[in-house]
C-alpha cells in the first residue's frame, strides 16, 4: 500500500451540511486530502556516483578525525573522553576516529515511529515515509489583511491552528512563529500548553536549556496521559538541534539532545552548512561538513543511550556571493538535498529537509523558489520536511497565505505519489473501443465510474477560464488563499482532550510560572 | 562534457559599458547564462514497470490492430494500402499491424540535429539532450502595462525578440502569439519573414496546408542561403502536428507532415489526449491512446521517406472533472509524462513534453505549476520542452512577464544540470582546516578562487531581506519581470543576416502575397 490512512478526520463538526459546496465535508471549511502517511515511490535522483559519496565519506570522517569539533558541553566532552575520543586538553575540540562513529552510528535505527497524544496521528520516520512538518521558528509573520509583523500569541495560535487543520502536515514542529508578546523565561510553558490543546499531533521541544526540555517533556508525557515509564518506552516527541556550523555544537542544544536520547526521544541533527559562509563554497565540500558535524552529535547522542532515534538533517543552501544573503531552492540547493539523501541512506539514517525559500511575499518567486525545493525533497528521498508550509524571507516570516499555497502543492505531492496502475482495465481498451474517433469520454460508463477519484482535486488553484476567472473579480492566489485562511480559522474547533488532561496541564504551566519558568541568561 | 558551448552570444553590442552593473555583458539587458545545449545527467524516474511498460505498447498495438485510426487524408491512405495496412471501404479508418507498425518506428533515428540558418545554432535532439522552446501559438497576449489583449504583429515581434535575446531558448516553435491583425493568407509570410529576420535559431512550419508549408520551407532555405538539395540533404526546420484526439488525424496535419518528411524535415508528433476528456479518464488508457495516435503517424511518416526525424510528442494532462477545464501541472500530468518518457524510450524515439499551466495571470499558481511541469520534463528525461517561456491559462495567452519568469527557471535547471564533482578541491578538507571552528569562508581563498563561478546567479529572482526589499518599493516577481522585459526590448538588435538574403526573402514574400498567399477555406 502506497497509503496508509492512518486516522480520523479532524474533528470539525460545526455546520454540517450547512456548506454549498458538495466537496467540502461536514463542517470543513473545505475539502482536504484525508489524513494519511504518504509513503515515496520513486527510486532517488542520485547526482553522486559511488566513489563520490565514498569521497564524501571520507572527507568527514578526516574532519573528525584529524580537525575534530567542539563540543561546548563538558559533559558531552566528558562522554566522549570515556568512549576513547581525542580531547584536547584546555579545549573544547574532539577528534572521533572512524571507527567509533560508524559504531555508534550504526546503532541508530533506520526507521522509528513518534506516537503523540493522539495515538491516530503516529508518524513513521525512515525508509520509504515522507512527512510534512509546518514552518517553524520565524520571529515575524504576516498575512494580507494585517501585513507583516512580529510574532505574538494569537499568530501563534492561528498557525498552529492551520497545522492542525490541514491533514497534509503531519507534525507539529517548532513554533510556527515566536511569540514574543510572552517572556521567554515562560514561553515555552504557554506556547506547548497552546499547542497540546489546539494539535494532537507530534510535537517538539526547543533545545534551549534544561529547564524548557524537561518542562516539555513533561507537559507531553501529562497530554498523553503517560506514566514516565510509558514515556520512555518509545518516541513521543522530538526535538531538532542545529550546529553552529562550522565545526561546533554548543551548550543547550547538546544539553537539550542528550535529555531527550537519555529518555529514548528522537533528535533531528541538523548542520546550518550554507556553502560559501559557514561552510565550503562547493556543494561537496558543505555536504562533507554537513556530514561531519552531524555524525559527531549522533555519535555522542549513541553513546548516552544507544538505539536513540536519530536524524541525519540536510540544510545545505548557498549564500548569493555578493550580498552574502542566503538562498534556497536553487539549484545548489537541490543537488545538496540530493546528495544528503545519498549520503543518509549510506549511514542507513532516516533524513531531513525543508521547504525552503528566499522570497519576501508569497508571490511567484516563493512559489517556484518553493517547488524546487519540494521536488528537491522527493527526488532525495527525504522523510521529514521542515517548513513544509507556511515559510518566507529565508525563514524569517511565517505567512498566513503562503501556508495555505503549500498545503494545496504538498497534497499534489501526496497525490502524486499514488501508485500507477496498468491493469486492463487502466489500459481502457474497451472505452477507447466504444467512444471511437468521434466522441469523447465524459460520458463513458469508464469514465463514469471513475471521475470521483481519478485526479488531485484542487481547494485553491483556480483553474476556470480567464473570463469566469475576471468576472469573479481577477482574483489572484495569495488573495484567495487568504480568504481560505479566514475560513478555516473561522470555523476551527480543537481536538478532543480529556477534561481531566486538560487540568493537569494547565496547573503544571501554573506550578512552573510560580517557580520562575526557565532562565534566560543565555 | 555536461555543457556544450556551441555559439557566440546574442549581438547587441548597443551602449557597451554603459551599464553600472559589472554582471551585465557589454550592451546586454542582464547578466545571462550564455548559449549551451545542456545535457541532462540523472536517471529518469520511472513510475511504469518493465510490465506496465509492455501493458501501455500491447494496449496501443490492440487500437491499432482491432479499433484502428481515421486518416482523413486520401494520400496517406493510399500510402498505408500499399504497405499493406487495412483501409475499411468507403472510410477513413486504417488498421495498422503491429509488425508494420514496429517495423516502420524503428526506421526513425533516435538522436538528430537540425541546423537554422545560423549554424552556431544548431541544436541536437534525443539522448540526453533537453531543448527549450518559446510558447507557440496563443490567439491572446498580456502585459502588465497593457493587460490581456488580441495578437497583433507588434506583440509577436516583441515575444520572438524575447525569444531571440535568451539564451536558454534554443529553438523558435509556432508564432509565440497569433497576430490576429494579419490576415491568415498571407500570416504565415510576414511571420515568417519578422521571425527570420528577428531571430537566427531553429524555426518551425505550422503544417496548415500546402501552401503554407512550402513557403516556410522555402523561406527557411533562402535565409540559409541553400540549394534545394542541401536544405533536403539535413534538418533545418520542423514542424509539429497534433492528433484530432480520439483517434483521428486530419487532412492538413498528415499534408504538412509527408511533405516535410519528403524533403527529410523532422516531424514532432503530439496527440492532445487529455485524459476524461478525448482520452480515458486513467493515466495508462490516456498514454495508450496517445501512443497508438503518435506511432500512427510515426509509421506513415517512415513510409513516405524511412529514417525521417521524428519526435513523440506527450501532451497528456487531465481535465476538471466538475468543469471540463484543462489542467496542466497537476500529479496527473507529471505521471504521464514520466509513463511519456518511458515509452519514448521503449521506441528508440525522442520525447517532447510542455512546460504548461493553467493560471490566469502570472501569480503564484502559474510558478507552482510551471515548476511542476518543468520537473515532470527534466525527470522524464524529456528532448524537448515546448512552450518552455511565456504560456498561461493553457495556452491562450501568451505573458511577456512569465516569459522572463520562466527563463529565470530555465537558466536553473540548466545550472542544476552541471556536473557535481568530487575531487579532492571539492571535499576541501584544506579550506574546512584553515577556516577552523571559528571563522567563516567568505575570506578562504578556496571561496575566493571559485565564488563567481560557483553557484546560479539570478537575474529576477530578489534574495535581498525584507527591509531592503521594502525599501525599493516591495516590488512583486512579475513587476521585475515587466522592467527587465522592456529593458530587453528596448535594447534589442537582430541578429545579423545578409542583405542579399533579406532582400531575397522581401521579394519572395512580396510575389507570394501578389499571388494571393495562401488559401483560408479550412
Amino acid at each position: 500500500m502506497v497509503e496508509q490512512i492512518l486516522g480520523r478526520r479532524v474533528r470539525g463538526r460545526r455546520g454540517g451540511g450547512r456548506s454549498a459546496d458538495a466537496r467540502r465535508g461536514a463542517g470543513q471549511a473545505l475539502a482536504q486530502t484525508p489524513w494519511m502517511l504518504p509513503r515515496n515511490p520513486d527510486a532517488p535522483t542520485e547526482p553522486l556516483s559511488e566513489e563520490g559519496v565514498q569521497a564524501i565519506h571520507d572527507g568527514a570522517m578526516r574532519v573528525l578525525e584529524e580537525i575534530g569539533i567542539e563540543f561546548l558541553n563538558a559533559e558531552a566532552k566528558s562522554i566522549l573522553r570515556r568512549a576513547g575520543c581525542t580531547v584536547s586538553p584546555g579545549s573544547d575540540n574532539v577528534r572521533l576516529d572512524r571507527g567509533f562513529v560508524m559504531e555508534q552510528v550504526a546503532k541508530a535505527p533506520s526507521e522509528f515511529t513518534i506516537t503523540p497524544r493522539n495515538p491516530a496521528r503516529r508518524v513513521t520516520v525512515g525508509g520509504d515515509a515522507m512527512l510534512f512538518v509546518n514552518v517553524s521558528s520565524p520571529p515575524n509573520c504576516s498575512d494580507l489583511d494585517r501585513g507583516r509583523r512580529c510574532g505574538d500569541r494569537e499568530s501563534f495560535r492561528d498557525l498552529i491552528k492551520l497545522s492542525q487543520y490541514f491533514n497534509c502536515i503531519h507534525l507539529c514542529g517548532g513554533y510556527p512563529v515566536e511569540p514574543l508578546d510572552i517572556h521567554p523565561s515562560v514561553r515555552h510553558l504557554d506556547c506547548l500548553y497552546d499547542k497540546l490543546l489546539l494539535c494532537d499531533k507530534v510535537v517538539h521541544a526547543y533545545s534551549l536549556g534544561a529547564e524548557r526540555v524537561e518542562d516539555v517533556m513533561e507537559m507531553v508525557r501529562i497530554a498523553g496521559g503517560l506514566s514516565h515509564e510509558e514515556f520512555d518506552a518509545a518516541p513521543r516527541m522530538y526535538t531538532n538541534i542545529n550546529s553552529s556550523s562550522p565545526l561546533k555544537h554548543d551548550h543547550p542544544m547538546l544539553d537539550g539532545a542528550m535529555r531527550l536520547a537519555r529518555r529514548g526521544q528522537p533528535v533531528f541533527v541538523t548542520p546550518f552548512t550554507l556553502s560559501g559562509a559557514m561552510a565550503p563554497v562547493t556543494l561537496a565540500g558543505a555536504v562533507t561538513q554537513q556530514t561531519a558535524e552531524a555524525l559527531a552529535a549522533i555519535a555522542l547522542l549513541q553513546s548516552v543511550n544507544p538505539g536513540t532515534p536519530v536524524v541525519y538533517g540536510s540544510f545545505t543552501s548557498n549564500v548569493d556571493m555578493k550580498s552574502g544573503a542566503p538562498a534556497f531552492g536553487t539549484p545548489e540547493y537541490m543537488r545538496a538535498t540530493q546528495m544528503s539523501g545519498q549520503m543518509a541512506r549510506f549511514y542507513g539514517l532516516p533524513m531531513r529537509a525543508s521547504n525552503a525559500c528566499a522570497a519576501n511575499c508569497p508571490d511567484s518567486q516563493s512559489a517556484w523558489e518553493s517547488a524546487f525545493s519540494l521536488w528537491a525533497c522527493v527526488s532525495s528521498k527525504a522523510n521529514v520536511v521542515y517548513h513544509a508550509a507556511g515559510w518566507l524571507e529565508g525563514g524569517l516570516c511565517a505567512s498566513y497565505e503562503k501556508f495555505v499555497m503549500d498545503c494545496e502543492t504538498l497534497q499534489q505531492i501526496m497525490h502524486y505519489m499514488r501508485p500507477v496502475t496498468t491493469t486492463p482495465d487502466d489500459i481502457a481498451l474497451e472505452a477507447i473501443r466504444e467512444v471511437g474517433p468521434s466522441g469523447h469520454f465524459f460520458g463513458a460508463s469508464h469514465t463514469q465510474s471513475r471521475y470521483a477519484e481519478a485526479f488531485y482535486s484542487p481547494f485553491l488553484s483556480d483553474w476556470s477560464n480567464f473570463e469566469s476567472w475576471q468576472e469573479r473579480g481577477s482574483v489572484s492566489t495569495p488573495a484567495r488563499a487568504n480568504r481560505i485562511c479566514k475560513r478555516i480559522l473561522a470555523e476551527f474547533e480543537p481536538p478532543a482532550l480529556d477534561p481531566a488532561i486538560e487540568e493537569e496541564l494547565g496547573a503544571f504551566v501554573a506550578r512552573r510560572k510560580r517557580e520562575g519558568g526557565a532562565p534566560t541568561d543565555f
